[in-house]
């Protein structure tokens, strides 16, 4: 009776009365502050640095420069170790760099007392440079011309292609061919909690972090590789996290507060970046410039895709090649019976560098794929949804890239229980007098397919801890993180559903610390409640054997004659035999028998299940402002079992108006010029706020995935992936314009309705 | 390798450095003070408390009064949860009383932003007191006039008695038959670190406490049913630990700390104890009055010994009449052929609470016990180590009180090696020539078996967890509590030998924390290294074996072929297959097989092991001056095998340095007539300093205990318990005046040899 439930979250009451301490909060007594001087050029060497006079600022304890941290690369994304050497992440980052690549990038790093103190001395550091002519996109940096940013590169940091079926073969035969090129826009998370990590030594060769990061158990294994220790001589604690969409899936700044600790002799430092930091120099959503050639048939067929990515990964590889790699294996799943051909590459550049963010290229490839179906469906004059209900995966389909059999696809539902909830048909004719004058209306349309975590390419491993506490609830700790999306809750309701306890006798653990935590690579690809439901589920059982075999020993009953239900030891003829707080007792207590009941698994999965989905929306657009309004906006997603409707729900509502933003109005602006970036404070980058958000809709259609323990599937990710082709989608139907750049601002509209003669 | 070895202290460099992190040095930033208002008498009521004047200070945060705390008494002792009410602490005691107990009772409290505010509030603070006669002793607590402390208790707290064998026919048959009154004095543990702890709340229904405490698990307990919350709600940390030596196996500070921050909505407040608190207001070691009658025969076997013990425990039971109990049931099996009666009473008085102190009452009744055992030798005139030989304990030896046999005894063995070793023989030789004029000589012998943790009386159990990181060290996590005294270095040596990895390559994880730690009552006891190592074994078993299972599918060898040694996986050929750091990686990382190897035992054990000792000392006495002069002392322990001889020799030098410090100069002072403490401070209050403390020697009998997984017993108190009564007979064979009340101060001394006639 717990799974299926729209439990309030665990936490809800510590976050809204404030008393819920994130990791800034947490510092120890004497806490010195560091603070990083950064470039204010994008491209060139540091040829002179001089910080003596900022070394006379009171307040100072120390400055360390390029010249001063180990030479020894590293990787930072945020992935579980790679047996294989050749697909692990690309090692080009020192902790300091006089090769300057983008316009942040860090040169020197000031320690001292407080804030203030560290402000004041970077101002007194004098920096000489020796600039170079700044590389941005592909053509810059691919021209053979360009100077590399990483040795021995190319600029090239990954490329790679695949062929689902016969493309070329396919496109001659199809009635219709049509070409399109997309570019989406460098965005930046804007989680709340900035990037704070403080670190400190409680021995001489241990280094503890607190760090606000998606990814405990790997920031160790990084800072274990980044200052070459041994990685059980790293603890890295996680409190609760306020947000990371991908963005604490990088291990930014956890080397350096464990470098800098250790220089002082254990001394607790802390890097809390600022808003203005973490907008350029933490990771962005990387560019992607998508061609993509669609080939349909005049019945609905499509045919065939193939598609070239172009992705930009700016001054460092971060997620790198992984992100374009990604994106290409989704995509597969929602049109399987499509021929698909897809070549990506990966190119450094002098922009930030970029990572991991929420969908993890997703978004960007299929914002490509939904506009050219649309244009396909177009093109055959067929309606949106009937193209896609005849191309779409069904369960039972054959993924093509990896030969396995599609478990759930719920697609088409989706699809049916969104034409008719969204009222699709009655908007299309009431649209009808919308379409010229000022104002017109559009309805629009996009679907995704998204997997549930990493396998194949990297293990796919959590683990989960119960112990029966004293008073009957259960303790419950599990590898999967908690950052702010609701995943204790989800864990605590699979957990008592498994034993047979009410939610609210689960105390979920939520503090993770690497020292006793189980392990689990952490909060990414939309994975942990797929991932991490088997071995929660796993512990679940194996507790409730254990509390059913003590109960056993105290009742002299055959322990297969009882069950645990609500909290209770029921006997085979349904008499309540004892509360599971009487069992605790004397397990605990007992001067003979029992001892204290736990349970522990670590478990491997070596699956991968699709979530699927599709956004609908209605817009209105003024010509004259060059200006959208959403007028509905609804998602439907085949997200497997859902867990907890209500938090479900609130992924999508987080996810859809993430998407908004990234469609409409955000983008890390840089000048073509100098690299250098514009807007890097919320003033100026526009997010959308509560006031550009409309009313959000949302529909799930319930399949069963069986390789999951509770026939759930991914949703963290997919919400956003579909919003920015369907407003665009939206905005070709009102308009007949096509707008195949994000964001679709008010200038990008101006000046395609320019170019169409709107105005 | 690793059992037996005398490996480093694990957090000896943490510690040097001083980068070792306590209770007080983890506070959260903006962690309030609070203070405690204590009483200026001894007895009486408060009628009249006006705190209007002091929350006017600036800084002061709240105040709460014996008028706003819970009503609900709780009992404060580190005893694990006993099923049977009957057998529980007595609960007598509120937050704040309005009834004053004893001089430092708590009244109120104040909690400001820092110290000095909460002492200028203090002073402010206005009380009436309606005073009453003090109590201090058994005859005023038992006169029946006596107000009664506590309701309905006639001021006893516990009182009980048993006979082995037939005391009054044995004494009727012996040939001699002495009688002496023994007294023993208050002393405090002066641990370095004062009691402290601090509590936050990171929810609405979460509270958690760091303290310096023995006994994290019992704390957790104390708290919840003091607060009446539900355990699990509760979360105790305990961080490196300064010393406890049984005071911190009492729940003082952490109820408080703990109701504060729920009436402050969660933020943090810590109470910090001066050293003049802790003198007086945490627990003291039982005044005993012990009446002991021994009956002899001229060929030296020892007949009977009827013991009467009252036991004052002061304003509150803390342990109360457990120690009384405890005491009284360590003494049989150093005897097991003689018949003992024993009588025991604790009682109330206006004396500072009395707890736990190392030796738990054995300190006290073996000084009784072994000052009429030398009377009686020298009643025989036999020699005191020859009459000891004639009746201690034998292997084999049935142990009266509980039937169950003594399965090792090596006090004989102890005695040989200690008369030897000591060159008694050679030393009462030349002794001759120094019993008469101003400095004499002499020397004394005294013997001891004490148990190993609190079966049959409390459960005992133990539990311990291992991990294997991805660098193959493994970490450990115990229950059993690191205080001080090296525990945790201990059982990294017991997990590696088990494991078969060096020791070095263990990690242990010392900060526990009731969320995350296996269960296990705690420190005391002297019970852990003995009631541990069976979890801690198992556990080793359980995650070998589950490493070489992990070998077994990657070398595709059966487990049984292969055994891990020195950090290798080796085949039957004796080949190096793989280092346990490449398993590790592979279990870790490899997409299908493995998981995070992990092993967790909770295990209880249903055995007590007796160890045994004896000190030999020899003294001079200068009579004029009253003063004593250790010249050789030295400890001969049968603590069964030695896990960690260097830390074992540690525990002696430490225990016999407190034992003379008791024995010689230690008392608590407190004024007959008003029950005022004299001497709250360290100035004052006489304890002994390395200047004070003679060279000490040690030796050990390493028998195997078969009830222990590595052969070994306990070894935490034993070494302070025979000091006393030694030194004492070296003094009465020096001078022939028998000084039968502690402290042997310069002062007791001048009375009794100005009673004796010798000055």
């Amino acid at each position: 009776m717990s799974v299926g439930y729209p439990q309030e979250r665990l936490d809800a009451k510590a976050k809204v009365t404030g008393r819920c301490r994130f990791t800034a909060d947490l510092a120890l007594p004497g806490t010195r502050i560091a603070k990083y001087l950064r470039s204010t050029i994008a491209h060139g060497k540091v040829v002179g640095i001089d910080v003596s006079e900022a070394l006379l600022i009171a307040g100072v304890e120390a400055i360390f420069t390029y010249a001063d941290v180990p030479k020894k690369a590293f990787a930072t994304a945020g992935h579980a170790f790679n047996l294989d050497p050749e697909s692990r992440d690309k090692a080009d980052r020192l902790l300091l760099t006089d090769y300057v690549r983008y316009h942040g990038d860090e040169i020197a790093i000031v320690v001292a007392i407080d804030e203030l103190a560290a402000r004041k001395a970077l101002k007194k550091i004098k920096v000489t440079y020796e600039e170079y002519p700044v590389i941005l996109d592909h053509d810059q940096a691919l021209n053979g011309q360009a100077s590399e940013l990483h040795g021995n590169s190319g600029n090239i940091v990954g490329e790679h292609g695949y062929e689902c079926g016969d493309v070329a073969r396919a496109v001659s035969e199809a009635d219709h061919c049509l070409k399109g090129q997309f570019r989406t826009q460098m965005v930046q998370h804007c989680h709340m909690e900035n990037q704070v990590a403080w670190a400190y030594m409680d021995d001489t060769d241990h280094i503890i972090i607190v760090s606000s990061t998606q990814i405990p158990h790997i920031c160790r294994c990084i800072v274990s590789e980044a200052l070459d220790l041994p990685i059980s001589t790293i603890q890295v604690v996680k409190p609760a996290v306020g947000g990371g969409f991908g963005n604490k899936q990088d291990v930014v700044l956890e080397p350096m507060v464990a470098f800098l600790t250790q220089k002082l002799e254990g001394t607790p430092v802390m890097i809390d970046l600022s808003r203005e930091e973490c907008l350029t120099s933490t990771r962005i959503r990387h560019p992607f410039r998508v061609d993509v050639e669609c080939a349909v048939n005049e019945g609905g067929q499509l045919k065939a895709l193939a598609i070239d990515v172009s992705s930009n990964t700016g001054a460092y590889a971060s997620h790198g090649h992984s992100i374009a790699k990604a994106a290409g294996s989704k995509v597969v799943p929602l049109y399987p019976k499509s021929a698909i051909a897809y070549h990506a590459l990966t190119h450094y550049s002098n922009l930030p560098a970029a990572g991991a963010m929420r969908g993890y290229g997703s978004p960007q490839l299929v914002f490509a794929v939904e506009c050219i179906m649309e244009d396909a469906a177009r093109k055959i004059a067929m309606d949106s949804i009937d193209f896609r209900l005849k191309n779409v995966a069904r369960t039972g389909d054959i993924n093509p890239l990896t030969g396995k059999v599609i478990e759930s696809a719920g697609i088409e539902e989706c699809l049916i229980k969104g034409r008719e909830q969204f009222r699709w048909e009655q908007k299309k004719q009431s649209h009808r007098s919308y379409k010229s004058g000022n104002r017109r209306r559009g309805l629009g349309l996009a679907c995704f397919s998204y997997g549930s975590g990493t396998y194949p390419v990297s293990v796919e491993i959590a683990g989960a801890r119960m112990v029966l506490n004293q008073d009957g609830r259960v303790s419950v700790q599990v590898g999967a993180t908690e950052i702010g999306q609701g995943a204790d809750t989800v864990f605590a309701q699979m957990a008592a559903e498994q034993l047979g306890i009410p939610t609210s006798e689960i105390r979920m653990v939520s503090t993770q610390d690497t020292d006793t935590v189980p392990f689990d690579p952490g909060s990414f690809a939309s994975r942990q409640t797929y991932v991490a439901s088997r071995a929660v589920a796993e512990a679940g059982t194996l507790l409730k054997k254990r509390i059913l075999s003590h109960a056993s020993d105290m009742l002299e009953v055959s322990t297969d004659q009882l069950t645990l239900s609500e909290g209770v030891i029921i006997s085979p003829e349904g008499t309540r035999c004892l509360t599971i707080g009487e069992l605790a007792l004397d397990a605990y207590y007992h001067k003979t028998r029992g001892g204290q009941l736990t349970a522990e698994v670590s478990r491997k999965v070596t699956a991968n299940a699709y979530s699927y989905g599709c956004t609908l929306v209605e817009v209105e657009v003024d010509i004259a402002l060059c200006q959208v309004s959403i007028l509905n906006i609804q998602n439907v997603h085949d997200a497997g079992t859902l867990i907890n409707p209500a938090l479900a729900a609130g992924q999508v509502y987080g996810g859809v108006g993430m998407g908004i933003s990234g469609a409409l109005s955000e983008e890390l602006l840089v000048d073509p010029a100098s690299g250098w970036i514009y807007n890097n404070n919320l003033l100026d980058y526009k997010i959308a706020t509560m006031v550009d958000t409309p009313d959000i809709c949302c529909a799930f259609v319930e399949t069963c995935e069986p390789t999951s323990a509770f026939g759930n599937k991914s949703l963290g990710e997919p919400p956003l992936i579909s919003v920015a082709p369907a407003i665009r989608n939206a905005i070709l139907d009102a308009t007949g314009v096509a707008i195949n750049q994000l964001p679709m601002s008010p200038k990008a509209l101006f000046t395609a309705f320019r170019s169409e003669g709107l105005i």
